[in-house]
């Protein structure tokens, strides 16, 4: 369900002389800040990203500019425009993601929950819509009770 | 010694459609990074900051746009001109900081080593200087002897 991916409102302190959001691990995201990266000098317009993790939990924000997410768990889709410096969207395990629409000299932070791993990424959609449609069946008790 | 403060050169993944870098914990920062917070919207030519840290180590990047870093630790001072997504500035507890000439639509990224703690910061200059020539002269083996 992309219900499991979530908006998340930061704090936001405003002073005239610029404004400050801080993200602390484990409380205003749900999950230890292992790694840090942003995305930058995206040409207005490009696309990005269109992959999944396995494990790894993510905190997307546009800190600067705007750009859209879209989600997938296979079934679903759901488009998410971020364009604000105090809220992001959480994006949980097993979620096709890909990021479009940059505007020019937007920056793209993105909080992660572990190190990078290549093994914890699918690269490829129908792989990963074949592995959700296994758990999807899992999740129907008649299928689980089936799967034994 | 303001020589305690280092830029660090940070990987830069080159792509027409877009640089990434990326900051992972206890390699490319010597530290656990439990807090992310990010400074935006600061009008050109601002200045921030002016307080130290007890414990807390930091790292800084200017993301966006640019701005210097006065690191001081209570005997000399040091200006540091940021203005590269994929470098920063670690600085260690114990070292006074301001920020000063943000240009227009910069955004000011730093990675904590701690969740927020009042009790951690020093905001006076004058406190700060006190407790670092205290320290200074307790390095200085004769007076090391004295303390005991």
């Amino acid at each position: 369900m992309t219900s499991r991916c979530k908006i998340i409102q930061l704090p936001k302190i405003a002073d005239p002389r610029g404004n400050l959001t801080f993200i602390e691990e484990n409380r205003h995201v749900p999950f230890e800040i292992k790694r840090v990266y942003y995305l930058y000098d995206v040409p207005g317009g490009e696309t990005r990203a269109g992959h999944a993790h396995k494990k790894l939990q993510q905190f997307v924000i546009a800190v600067s500019g705007s750009f859209d997410v879209i989600v997938n768990d296979g079934f679903e889709k759901k488009r998410h425009h971020l364009n604000r410096s105090y809220s992001g969207l959480y994006i949980p395990p097993m979620m096709w993601r890909e990021i479009v629409n940059f505007s020019s000299a937007s920056v793209c932070l993105v909080l992660a929950s572990e190190l990078y791993d290549e093994k914890d990424y699918i690269r490829n959609f129908a792989t990963f819509r074949a592995m959700t449609k296994r758990t999807h069946a899992l999740r129907s008790p008649r299928k689980r009770m089936a799967a034994y």
